[in-house]
């Protein structure tokens, strides 16, 4: 049996928040969640307060999402949220950003404790949410998925549910042409595990594989510019479809061990989240090899490339690491990330022993 | 700009009916639209119906579909359903039952007259729709779309309401196993339209192009079987699937006049709609050559095939025509067919005149 449900209304191009207010406006009063910098250094938190002044609507910025975002800040977050009366939410910005904006949105309508997100089941329905992506990767904007940090844990956890899908997202190129070099190679290569692992999870299918290739397709033909740094609105609108085509892949399959695993490297060591989990592809990918060769030779192919080394390569240009870990530090990791859902969904069989070689391997 | 919707929540394979009561009870009473014969003669009513009772949700049967419904009797239907007391909606079947159960389900809430189903707006949220296609072509359980025959117009005429996306479809190849087999050639060339048209469209995009390539692969891998008559409910869910990826595209993108040149064949010779399509396909194709050469061989080489003549030579084999038409009817066709809103579509300026030949070179 295999599904498929992807219920975003997805909007594309340039200009595109400004001339579809009817798609951004999905209430009476808006709370938008945003990061310190994103939504201002995009354009987009202009572009959306512009819209929403022409058109009179009130709103709150709530601008103090952090970077992986932890469970009492969006829980904070959600609480204003309510306490102001917004009725929807719009969220700009990366992944973290899009990701505290969905829990937010549970906490505005459902007066539980923090922890409570996890339970994947509310009373009331969650805001409704318009999504703004200012990065490429993360695919958020067409998930059912948040990813918190949960300090108890000493990791970061996802909650699911999909009432948390946004109801609509809106794709600008403009708004990631001038993000940091390193952000937009980060991102670009979260996307691209996005495709793959989706694509190499056991529950993959007729409905998400041709997705994921086809993001894959366009990340291929986008790593020259990310390599060489030269951007333009339209290889950036490519990024941000290709980001979106793997949040569809994810929210069809979930991803790998490769997520679980870099969620420590992240947590532990504040690497961003593309970075921990591209440092970590190759190493997962030669482990895949043995019972996955075809499919993994269908990614490549869908990017351009003949082997996994080339694929390294590329990944080694794009993702400069130079920091020491240490033996020790690894075995504290498996500890947390052997724990994950993640490691039942890879094409073979997760043993300790596994991800231990395949953390060694990326980093020692 | 380009934008993606396509809400609906897909489940497909074998007893995906039975094994998922949550997904197709979304009401308290339900009222069943479908045909004389298809809900019957596939098994889908019989498994409805266990369904229902076994989790004892009352329903009607309404089997009262016929081919090509005209807007009076689908009017019919959904004051029945409203005078009943549904709340939401089963439809089984081929296209007819399946547009036929989203006209009823807006008259079901909407006191309306018949033919203000044109309007496209309507007070009251239509009745939700769980759809269970018993023909693989229509796509129907994936589009916003109802094509009705308008006696008063001479033709048929679509209606399109965003709140009549099925909520869920159902894909069991067992469903469309037994299908005569002209009926599974009809319909998989109805479905191989809508991919191709979608993607010839002026309408087509980066959210749309690559699932009609995917169905059009799919099809391809099909069409042996579709000719030797050879089925297995393997390649019925495939087809299935290639039907529901043409209707996902052309819920993006709308067709083009194949599909409007196409209602005139059905509505005055009684030529099934998949057959009426596939007539007129390859004179479609020989026309756009000029404008849409690149896009045509995408579509070629998706299907496995390089050339249209080898398109046509197989369009041949799964549809024979024998039946004569006069140069006058193709006039009177013309008189309605002009005034279809898919003349602005295909991807060069459409004239009477060429529609005329493509008439002419298709059926004299």
């Amino acid at each position: 049996m295999f599904s498929f449900y992807m219920p975003t209304k997805i909007l594309a191009g340039e200009n595109v928040v400004h001339e579809n207010p009817e798609h951004l406006i999905l209430g009476r009063k808006a709370f938008i969640v945003t990061g310190k910098r994103s939504g201002y250094a995009s354009g987009a938190l202009q572009d959306v307060c512009d819209t929403l002044l022409e058109n009179r609507v009130d709103f709150v910025i709530y601008d103090r999402i952090e970077n992986n975002p932890d469970v009492d800040s969006v829980y904070a977050a959600g609480r204003q949220a309510f306490s102001c009366g917004a009725d929807f939410i719009i969220a700009i910005g990366g992944g973290s950003p899009l990701d505290a904006a969905k829990a937010a949105a549970v906490y505005a309508t459902n007066d539980i404790s923090p922890m409570d997100i996890y339970k994947d089941n509310f009373a009331h329905k969650p805001l409704p949410i318009a999504a703004i992506p200012t990065t490429a990767g993360t695919g958020s904007e067409v998930t059912p998925y948040s990813i918190l940090t949960l300090h108890s844990a000493g990791t970061k956890r996802s909650f699911t549910c999909e009432d948390c899908f946004p109801k609509t997202a809106f794709l600008d190129g403009r708004y990631t042409l001038e993000l940091p070099l390193q952000t937009a190679r980060n991102t670009a290569v979260d996307a691209m595990c996005h495709c793959i692992e989706g694509y190499l999870t056991n529950r993959a299918s007729h409905s998400s594989d041709y997705v994921a290739l086809e993001g894959l397709r366009i990340i291929g033909r986008c790593i020259p510019r990310l390599i060489s740094g030269k951007f333009n609105t339209d290889m950036c609108l490519d990024m941000l479809w290709a980001s979106t085509l793997g949040g569809i892949t994810i929210s069809q399959t979930s991803t790998t061990i490769v997520h679980s695993m870099g969620y420590q490297l992240t947590y532990c060591r504040n690497i961003p989240h593309g970075m921990a989990n591209g440092l970590l592809l190759g190493a997962f990918l030669d482990w895949c090899w043995e019972t996955a060769a075809h499919r993994i030779e269908a990614c490549l192919h869908a990017l351009g490339m003949n082997s996994i080394e080339e694929l390294k390569s590329a990944l080694h240009s794009l993702l400069p690491f130079s920091e020491s870990v240490s033996s020790d530090e690894i075995e504290d990791w498996l500890k947390v990330s052997m724990t994950a859902k993640n490691v039942n969904t890879p094409p073979r069989k997760v043993t300790i022993d596994d991800e231990r070689s395949i953390y060694q391997k990326s980093l020692l």
